[in-house]
């Protein structure tokens, strides 16, 4: 029964790749048509001499594979001096790569590549991991697999099972046609991988046991892990990359995915019914996905399903909220207040000198709409949706333990810890230059007393805190500078507003649009900004991060994500932030107005509030981010860029030579598409819309419309993205969604505390409440308007302010202006007056009570959303009985044929015992199985 | 090599125990003087008849160990008839005893006891358990225990060593002389028990490998799966102690605390070395602690350490903050204004009819002592008091970790699991009911239509909601209505206090001190009332846990402590909420006060503010409830019980023969001890505390010192209880301390929206503010208190409201009151002035600030205080690779014997690598040690 001792290369016949046998050979095997590519390095060569290669005139092979036909790298083979004289990098190059590929061998890969016939070119070394080398690190990995015990997941209650039969009719057309949904009532009980044990696996043929995702993250981990003592000592293929020795690695894709033929692979399949425009209706064929792509990017594409999905419901009470606004604005007493051309309040000019009085009902149009968003709704709406936040969040804790359960993830948490183990290129060649300035230094110790490196570091082999200090401060000095760059530019459209207003209320024949003209420009400069620097911000926080040099990759990642979404974050929302809770506050008052700069006063809110501006400002920033990031930089750029290298490949000669270009193999393909880079761009671009649903919803109900309209295409885009423009990525196994969840949550905290004071401070909410409950004589909002106008005696205007050229048709002794303040007969005018303080105390304990109702419900929904589903915990529970009892059980097969005499007396109840105990002591079991008869043995008294 | 071969029963050199042969013999062993008594089971049984038992005569024993001495119990012993007719229930008790008995002995444990020789008395089963089945616990428990592998702890940087040095010798006197405590440099590998790396491990002595506590846990475990068919097949010890077959099940002590002689054992060593007075001042010993009670105990005398030893800074801070309010208090001004009898601020009378007009120097005593406590000082101390609050928390989860390294408590989430799973007894027995009330209606389906449960239950084996049902509905009305209870008793008390004060004001002897009598009074009946609650909410929530039958112990656990916390917490706090916010604040005004009875006016606060009152009550409430409840509850009650059993055991005849009471057993001893109930009431104890440190700590800096003074007694008062008047509890492994975590969590975070609101709601510390900066001439607080008083123009009071025989030395034409209210002259006379609304305005927007800065900063504490030390993660780390290490070399010596010719080419590089991936797949490694060698048993093309 020992799987070494059988054949290892037997009948390759890829059963869930039911390719022709002729396209396979082109395609994705070795040369002998039956090693599967696993893995693909490419590497760019460049020779002085056009000597042929070393390998047999007849053959364009040079298989390296395993010490047959190829050579010894270290002996020094005779071919290399031939090929003449190449420049010392080329060779240092090649001598690192053969050793590496030396070290791969030794490691049981395969390997294949084509001999380096022209001058210059680029080469392939194609990977494959045989039987033994995927046995023993699925065994290192602990990578779970399928045993041959399939049980049925517990079925819900006659009720139940016909409800969810009947939703499943209803919503079959939405179902992706993909194998895998078929079968959800069943499941294989998995185990991780032990060679041991190799009698609980289902292997039928060895070839496909493990699918093309797991073979390639196991060569993966080898080529992580091999080290190449010539390149001083880096570990792994990502130090060779960094340091130009192979230009890229990447497993490769199941095939094309728009293969005229009948032939489908997963690669057509997940093009046909999820990376095309045309299923956008459809739900995610997730496990597919995951089985493509691996966990993390399942993940992200369950992540942003389920985001998606919960976007419509509040989408459509967002549009009932409008809606509730559109029906009630004939009703809105305030508004037909404003509109009503009887009340003839005279409004103080809005600028120096060139403004004229103006009357409120001319501000008609701005009152009605307001309206729309600044309605009772929108408080409910805003309470929905930080409750929103919680259930999506907890719905999404769920949805991963489920995944997690069906992928088999539960307890991989030290596979992680090993990941963070890896330590970044970058990271091992700074302690490495560290430790040879140490070593500099204690040669020549006193001639560098000046040195800022001290001696009494413990351990060497690390960064200190010393060595990292010019990084951290140079970040926390960047992120300050870029922090301040985005406040100066906001600053600067505020300057630009203003002027331009005033420049343009200089010109009689503008005057009349002065305010339309300057917000939508001005906006669109806010906007054109954002992106900008957007992607300035993006790069920089990379820059910044690499002159922090985290020890692994994860750190990397994290500090990375924290920075650039801090720095997108004040980006995109400072304008937002400003017009929310600055703009207008900082007016002063008719007579004392605060002035920018000389004769530039601040600029006031338009008459229906600013919640009308706000609610401009987010929909323009947030539409246009999202239409032309999608078009522009995630279709335009790639199409551009896969131009332009197209046509470099074009122009550079002896590249492609004409076998290649019409059949293509597999790794040219891949090789021609973009680099995988990651995750990161995806989720930010997520989580800034998040931001927009929930920090301002209560300004602008119809975010989450949008956001819906967006998604359905965003999942779209990025599925063809992954099928169609990228390599292949690795597959990489990831429990959760990581630091992107502590970052929702943060958001989804933080939009209470915002959403409160948007209610409280920016909307008219509070001021009418008070106005209703106190102030108005018969409880209605009669008289509103006047309340909130003070009045100003123009008498008092200072010297050189008062309108010149007055048309106003009426004489004009007091103007009014939008405040509470003291009138000018008062023994204090223009102080603020008791109406003020009464209406400020109001908005303040709003924000108490909003918050702290908000927080309490959000830790309520979370208390009562258990975080692990039940049927999922108890399958779970179930799941681990059955693997005893189906371990004990061919375990018992196995005893059979030893000699066992000692008596199992204890029967059911003990092994019921023992199943408990032992779900993971099972290596110990079959010893523990003989001991377990009481006292048969010993001496008694 | 196999140690089932070894002989089980050898010297019996107790090396932790060095007692006496003698002193062995008698206590804690077999009567052979070996076999150690891992665990007792108590009955009490009765006869009728007199016979002598069915054992020989000369011997008293009846060991019934293992199928030698003791016979067959189900072959129904001649010996039982000739004891003549017990009483049915007798009868069935001793079957189902001698059943239970059986079935230990067939799962490996070896029983002793003595022949029921009297008419009536105590049985003592002792039980041992052997090696065999100690190792095979061992190993389905996954106990861990030290390898012979020892490893030096990660020395510090020499500054940090030198300084480390220096503490220790400076707190060499505070440490406790316990032998573990002196080397905690070096550090056992430990890895989890396994029969088949018997290798691995030190044994130098089968009968302490595992020591005392481990043993008495594995047969704890044995007894708790242990069923009994015929005892309706419960399962378990717990079900039979419930249901009366014994008494008590208890492991044993290690031997007397008190014993005169030099023999030293754990528990005498933890008597005198943690568990006296006289050594309050010493660190605990927290590892012997562990060792000899369990983690779970461990944890809590850890997590009572480092609160107490929190409780020193903040002590420290508390009485600086109060010795700062002592030394300002000549120079604070509204207290001198107050006092200063120039100011005749002629108040209004504080009740109808028999109150006199009076001066406010008159209150100059209790202005002058709220200073103490309403200082700026206390607003910082309280923003310190949440952050010290977060501090903690995240240092114990740091504390938590370093123990749970030290007590090799890593990964032991499955093990936890598992004890979740074990029903409880009283769950399985309404199961039981369930089911045959199921098995009758079907029978008499058409008979019983009114029955309210229905058959369209999916699993007839759990309780459904329908089952459920009643019981919470139960729990929340009883709920409420204690709630309701405690309020109401709020409010009986609030109104004793305004008719006693209103009846001691119409007596002019007692008038002078009328307030100080009530208050008094009135505290001393709320903390009567609530120390008598304390102990029958403690009961109800037993009770309705009980009605609720949750299914595991753990659930069982979290629901009483759920229920008992919110019950305890609502009668402790909810007088205090009362005098912090709503006393004072319904009183109306002069001419329109609001009358709780015809004729009582609503309470109002002291002139010096409510602050002083709430200080009042919080400190004669936490100092009462402390010392009341530890002297009464936990000294005197034990006391008296332990007496009033003395006086019952004396009384009763034949239970004590001389021989025992002359040299009484182990068993005897510990049987005499009051049983262990659970940790919860010294955590609610503890918890409670907690929220008199942190809750109100703006109004009472003082509070921490009285805790930490109470805790120095606790930490004492516990150690003895549990050292010498309880039996040994069951060593119960745990990680952590499970829901008290989150009850402190979040304690931790309402306390800072109590604060907040206590600092600008209760004290006078915003009003100051706002007169400062905005009110004031000069900006300091000279008229202050006149601003803080309205007018009434006393001729507005309501007829017969009149002070009667008005004593006052001049003419009153207004008095003054307590209020922001527009004075009688103004055109809306007795309205809220704007004063008030502007302090309010400020009070509010100190509430959202405190409590946002507060709840940010807490965030920002709780990020930057890594959850794992660092030490701690990278000794985890290392100890992984050295366990592997270690594990490869002891395996490569077991090795060498087997013909293994395959060659380890990769050498140490692949070695380290494989040292991460085998971390914990151990088992498989001597088979991954052969299958490593790449490629070279295959062919290649």
């Amino acid at each position: 029964m020992d799987p070494e001792n059988l054949p290892v290369i037997n009948n390759y016949l890829d059963a869930s790749d039911p390719l022709s046998s002729e396209a396979r050979v082109s395609r994705m095997h070795f040369h002998d048509n039956q090693r599967k590519v696993d893995y693909v390095l490419a590497y760019h060569y460049r020779k002085r001499g056009a000597h042929p290669a070393h390998g047999s005139p007849g053959h364009s092979l040079a298989i390296v594979s395993n010490g047959e036909t190829g050579k010894d790298p270290h002996a020094g083979g005779p071919g290399d001096i031939e090929l003449g004289p190449l420049d010392a990098l080329e060779e240092e190059r090649k001598e690192q790569r053969e050793e590496f590929e030396h070290n791969l061998m030794e490691a049981g890969l395969e390997l294949e590549k084509d001999v380096e016939s022209k001058s210059q070119g680029s080469v392939f070394v194609r990977i494959h991991a045989p039987w033994q080398v995927l046995t023993r690190e699925a065994e290192f990995l602990k990578i779970k697999v399928p045993t041959k015990k399939m049980y049925e997941i517990k079925a819900e209650g006659s009720i139940a099972k016909k409800f969810n039969e009947f939703l499943q009719k209803l919503s079959s057309p939405l179902q992706p046609r993909v194998p895998e949904h078929s079968n959800t009532r069943m499941k294989n009980l998995s185990y991780p991988f032990s060679r041991e044990k190799i009698y609980l696996y289902n292997i039928q043929d060895k070839d496909t046991f493990f699918d093309n995702a797991t073979r390639s993250r196991i060569v993966h981990e080898i080529l992580k892990r091999t080290a190449c003592s010539r390149a001083n000592n880096t570990m792994g293929i990502n130090s060779l990359i960094a340091n130009n020795i192979y230009e890229a690695a990447y497993p490769l894709h199941d095939g094309e995915y728009d293969s005229p033929g009948d032939d489908m692979n997963d690669r057509k399949l997940l093009y046909q019914e999820w990376a095309r425009y045309g299923v956008f209706y459809k739900f995610q064929p997730i496990d597919l996905i995951r089985k493509y792509f691996g966990e993390k990017i399942g993940l992200y594409f369950a992540w942003l399903g389920l985001y998606t999905s919960f976007l419509i419901p509040s989408s459509v009470i967002g549009v009932i909220v409008f809606l509730y606004g559109c029906a009630t604005i004939e009703e809105d007493i305030p508004s037909k207040e404003m509109c009503d051309r009887q009340n003839a309040f005279t409004m103080c000019p809005l600028c120096d000198k060139s403004c004229d009085y103006w009357n409120l009902s001319s501000a008609c149009g701005t009152a009605r709409a307001s309206h729309l968003f600044d309605n009772p709704a929108t408080v409910f709406f805003s309470i929905f949706m930080a409750l929103w936040a919680t259930m999506f969040l907890e719905n999404w804790k769920r949805l991963q333990m489920r995944l997690g359960y069906f992928w088999d993830l539960t307890g991989i948490e030290e596979e992680e810890e090993r990941a963070q183990e890896h330590s970044r290129p970058e990271y091992e060649t700074k302690v490495r230059e560290k430790l040879l300035k140490e070593s500099d230094k204690t040669v020549v110790q006193k001639l560098e007393t000046d040195r800022t490196e001290s001696d009494d570091e413990d351990d060497e082999d690390k960064l200190g805190w010393k060595d990292r200090f010019p990084g951290y401060l140079m970040n926390f000095a960047s992120i300050l500078f870029m922090i301040a760059l985005t406040f100066s530019i906001v600053f600067g459209v505020i300057v630009y507003r203003i002027t331009t207003a005033a420049a343009l209320s200089l010109n009689k024949a503008t005057r009349s649009n002065v305010r339309v003209t300057v917000t939508a420009t001005a906006v669109i400069i806010n906007l054109v900004v954002i992106l900008i620097l957007d992607e300035i911000y993006g790069a920089v926080a990379k820059w910044l991060t690499k002159i922090e040099v985290p020890k692994t990759e994860q750190t990397f990642e994290e500090r990375l994500i924290l920075k650039a979404f801090l720095l997108k974050f004040v980006n995109a929302y400072s304008p937002i932030f400003y017009v929310a809770f600055f703009k207008g506050r900082f007016v002063g008052r008719p007579g004392s107005y605060v002035y920018v700069f000389d004769g530039y006063r601040m600029e006031e809110c338009a008459p229906g509030g600013c919640l009308m501006e706000l609610c401009i400002q987010l929909s323009i920033i947030m539409l246009g981010k999202q239409l032309i990031q999608n078009n522009i930089f995630e279709i335009g750029v790639p199409k551009l860029k896969k131009l332009f290298r197209k046509l470099k490949d074009e122009t550079e000669p002896g590249e492609t030579d004409s076998a290649h270009s019409k059949h293509p193999e597999q790794w040219d393909l891949d090789h021609s598409l973009e680099p995988y880079t990651g995750l990161t761009p995806e989720y930010m671009e997520m989580i800034i819309q998040f931001g927009f649903v929930t920090l301002f919803v209560a300004s602008f109900p119809l975010a989450p419309v949008f956001a819906l309209l967006n998604n359905v295409i965003e999942v779209r885009l990025d599925a063809k993205k992954f099928v169609t423009e990228l390599r292949r990525p690795d597959a990489v196994r990831t429990k959760d969604i990581g630091i992107w969840f502590d970052i929702l949550s943060g958001i989804g905290k933080f939009s209470v505390i915002i959403n409160a004071f948007v209610i409280a401070v920016t909307s008219d909410f509070i001021p009418r409440l008070v106005y209703q409950y106190s102030y108005s004589h018969n409880g209605t909002l009669h008289g509103f308007i006047n309340h909130t106008l003070s009045f100003f005696n123009v008498s008092q205007l200072k010297e050189g302010t008062q309108p010149e050229n007055s048309h106003f048709d009426q004489e004009v002794q007091f103007c009014r202006f939008k405040d509470y303040r003291e009138p000018p007969w008062a023994p204090n005018p223009y102080e603020f007056s008791k109406q003020y303080w009464s209406v400020l105390s109001a908005r303040l304990a709003f924000v108490i009570i909003f918050q702290n109702l908000v927080m309490f419900l959000s830790v309520l929904v979370d208390w009562m959303i258990p975080d692990i589903p039940t049927d999922i915990s108890d399958q779970i529970k179930k799941e681990k009985s059955l693997l005893v009892d189906f371990f004990l059980k061919e375990e018992h097969e196995k005893l059979k044929l030893m000699d066992d005499p000692a008596p199992r007396s204890q029967g059911g109840e003990d092994r019921s015992r023992q199943s408990r105990a032992a779900s993971s002591a099972l290596s110990g079991r079959s010893q523990a199985g003989r001991a377990v008869s009481p006292g048969s043995q010993h001496t008694n008294v």
